[in-house]
């Protein structure tokens, strides 16, 4: 019987000796019947106190797995070795895999993980969707949270209401009727966890597994991992420079009787595009000819850079059919997480029911900081801000793309929003092209990931250009198309010996 | 033709009279072709500025509705009127309540909801879980938010990992070995937006419809909630005064073949009982032998009045069964929202994955805050604060429910936790004692929330002790039981009156 004392361990001596001794029993070490050593012996052996090992012994007696009577000493229970037999006997382990249900079991890899992975260290990144860090108004944040701590005190851990802080409600309220046309009452938005909060409580509201979900091509990467996560066919609708094609939609709708239709009208993700004002109408249009609800997303709207776009469909649907997303991710920050949704009455209401059921409600302080924030004017004043330095980072990425690009590529101008999307010359070996830029400490995304069928998006890439530093624009874009050029010339080396190979 | 301004308003007036105009289109006050008043002469009849009608008339141009030429002036257009026709013609309302999936048209509402909003106010609340606002370390808070605005930054508001703030992780690996005897590395650990989205996450990896789930009986009200919710058979356990009844729990699972085995083995919700240690290796023990998962929720296992209570189960399973959540909304606050799940590898990607695509990671300031909070040592000289204060308010309750008890009524007594689990009076007429207890200001939990057969919790309600004020609680109990009283009387009466009436 060898028992170890480790004097520096966090666990107690005695719980040390009582482990090892049960874990013994467990292993068969120790039978049925079988004599401890008396306290004072081990005690001795172990260089410990005798009253250690009385309370390891007390131990095991408490846990049922020895007795001891005076003159006989502590003896190990036939009783508990069947038990701990039972128990620790050869357990298989569990068979996780055999219990997670399909959609869990089925869903690939977070795409979104390896994003936020890539955007650390000296890398240069055009992947995520992330706005730019030195642009937080972080003194301002500051100064608010001391006024909080000052005025809310202990109201600042309190729990708020499910549909959200009231306040905040009302502050959101005015800004959909201020800046975006859309009227909505503090009782028709409710606060979530990120505008993704709102799509998974859509897919939960509306899909059953088997149903039909439309959303544009390409679109969100993570709303079509939602929808299909949810059981959904997703089926999706070309776009052009004005946004989704209605007129492929329309022979669309009737063929697949979608649930609804998903659309990021302005300033697209990925493509940058804008639904226009004519498709606008004729969208809601065909949603009430055909009875359909629209989900309308619009995380990039207030960040235009020219002229205001058009409206939301949420501002020109009479009807209550668009429920409308949005979140303060791409104007503020995403670490807070708070978005919002606003939607019809009964929409709402089950919005709200799966918000308490799920995890309660947004966290408090990050609600009352935003409400402030956007009280004292400052909402207004940063997104003036943002649209000028959005504006210029978007500019020396156009001018760097323009400076060094090479034949077959091409991009499109935002007028607002993250990204440019950007075609690649055909016949490039887009995961080599990944390897080569991330040589050179250059990430974006893939195309295909923006596509419910994905290799589609093949000849595509995603250039986000709010995140990275504007001083490191130029140079990324040139590490990009240095890697773009090294990629296609090995792969029409490789298609020439494949071509060769076959002759020889 | 009648327009009118509103020079209060929001919205800017050029706006005003290009929706009044639009308005009039659409509801065919104003047909195709025609006329539309000179600017000029419109502008004087308005007493606005001629430009601001100009802008007006230029908005529903860009919009396609009219057209203007020199000499003709501004007419509606025939296509334009088609379009609208089309769009604001008889549409129909959406009948949103046909297009819900069935879990979502099924579920009832919102007890939580309800408790939160009874919690305000003048009313003395034994309703919710909540912990004493007046113990909350909002000055150390104050302390620790000042400090991460000056060492952190921006770093503040950037998104963290998926899976949580690696050094929040690292700090709840050490409170879990330190405190409860459990061996989790950070990496076996996610951060989520409480316990209960680990409950909503373990009902999406687990559930499909038609499975069957174990939970003791009584057990939280939100886990039956959640569960259903996915589809799941709720199967109940009764308890003792040992915790779940292992020899009922044998039988069912040979009957039932269930997905898991929800447990809250320590100071459970609603009854206070804690899971003896002989029957914690026997519920191992069966877990092992039915391959089953163990679901263990543990927010209260810290909040102990006597002696350390027996280790979690997660503690003592050797084999990788148990999936353990807990939370800081019970030792600390609810407002954060961050709780923790530790569990195997296989089943913790899951819970990420889940995490990625439903709200992608927990608020950042407050997993820093809690993370410093846990470094400083303050967590453990706060839980220490809690024991003693919770340990005085229990027994102050106690003590009133002795002074002012009636016949009939019983309760236990908590050696840890939240609750005191109230048995009442046969035939009272339970939702008669919500309303008298109501009009003396007075709110309780109901005992049928506890039961997935809602029925049997008839006989009890729940009491929290930790959230009235401890001058109040003697004052609320004494309430509460004149309500009882009242409540015994007029029911008996009641009763009495019934059975006489058929002889009348």
């Amino acid at each position: 019987m060898r028992i170890s004392i480790n004097r520096n361990a966090d666990t107690p001596i005695y719980l040390q000796i009582k482990n090892q001794l049960r874990d013994m029993i467990f292993s068969g070490v120790l039978p049925e019947d079988f004599l401890l050593p008396p306290e004072r012996s081990l005690a001795k052996t172990l260089e410990v106190n005798r009253s250690t090992v009385i309370k390891a012994y007390q131990e095991l007696k408490a846990d049922g797995l020895v007795d001891s009577h005076v003159g006989r000493g502590t003896v190990i229970l036939s009783q508990a070795a069947k038990k701990l037999s039972l128990m620790e006997g050869y357990i298989n382990p569990l068979p996780w895999y055999q219990l997670f249900t399909e959609s869990i079991t089925s869903s690939n890899d977070t795409i979104i993980g390896d994003i936020m992975a890539m955007t650390g260290g000296d890398v240069i990144s055009f992947a995520g969707g992330i706005p730019a860090p030195n642009l937080y108004p972080v003194k301002i944040m500051e100064e608010i949270q001391k006024e909080l701590f000052q005025k809310n005190g202990q109201e600042l851990f309190l729990h708020s209401p499910v549909e959200g802080y009231y306040p905040l409600r009302e502050s959101i309220s005015y800004l959909l009727r201020q800046r975006q046309q859309i009227t909505a009452s503090p009782k028709d938005v409710v606060v979530l966890s990120g505008s993704q909060q709102g799509l998974d409580f859509a897919a939960r509201i509306f899909i059953r597994p088997g149903d039909t979900v439309i959303v544009e091509e390409p679109t969100f990467f993570g709303a079509i991992q939602i929808f299909r996560s949810a059981g959904a066919r997703v089926i999706g609708v070309p776009i052009d420079n004005d946004g989704m094609r209605i007129d492929v939609l329309e022979s669309l709708l009737v063929r697949h009787k979608p649930k609804f239709i998903y659309t990021l009208p302005t300033f697209q993700n990925p493509s940058g595009v804008t639904l226009s004002l004519e498709r606008r109408y004729q969208l809601l249009n065909l949603a009430y000819q055909h009875q359909l609800p629209i989900v309308e997303d619009d995380p990039y709207g207030e960040l235009y850079y020219g002229n205001t776009p058009v409206p939301p469909l949420k501002a020109l649907d009479r009807h209550g059919y668009v429920i409308y997303l949005s979140t303060f991710s791409k104007a503020l920050f995403l670490g807070l997480r708070v978005g919002w949704v606003a939607a019809p009455p009964q929409v709402l209401a089950k919005f709200a029911h799966l918000k308490q059921m799920t995890d309660l409600h947004v966290n408090t302080p990050a609600q009352l900081l935003l409400d402030a924030f956007i009280r004292r004017g400052d909402y207004e004043r940063h997104i003036a801000l943002l649209r000028q330095e959005y504006a210029e980072r978007r500019n020396i990425m156009l001018k760097a793309l323009e400076k060094y690009k090479i034949p077959g590529i091409s991009w499109n101008k935002p007028e607002g929003g993250f990204y440019i999307w950007c075609r690649l010359p055909d016949n490039i070996v887009r995961h080599k092209l990944v390897a080569n830029a991330g040589k050179r400490g250059v990430v974006f995304l893939p195309g295909e990931a923006f596509y419910p069928d994905g290799t589609q998006g093949d000849t595509h890439i995603r250039l986000n250009y709010t995140f990275a530093k504007p001083q490191q624009i130029e140079e990324g874009i040139k590490y990009l198309m240095q890697a773009v050029r090294e990629t296609v010339a090995a792969s029409s080396e490789q298609e020439n010996k494949r071509n060769i190979k076959p002759l020889v």
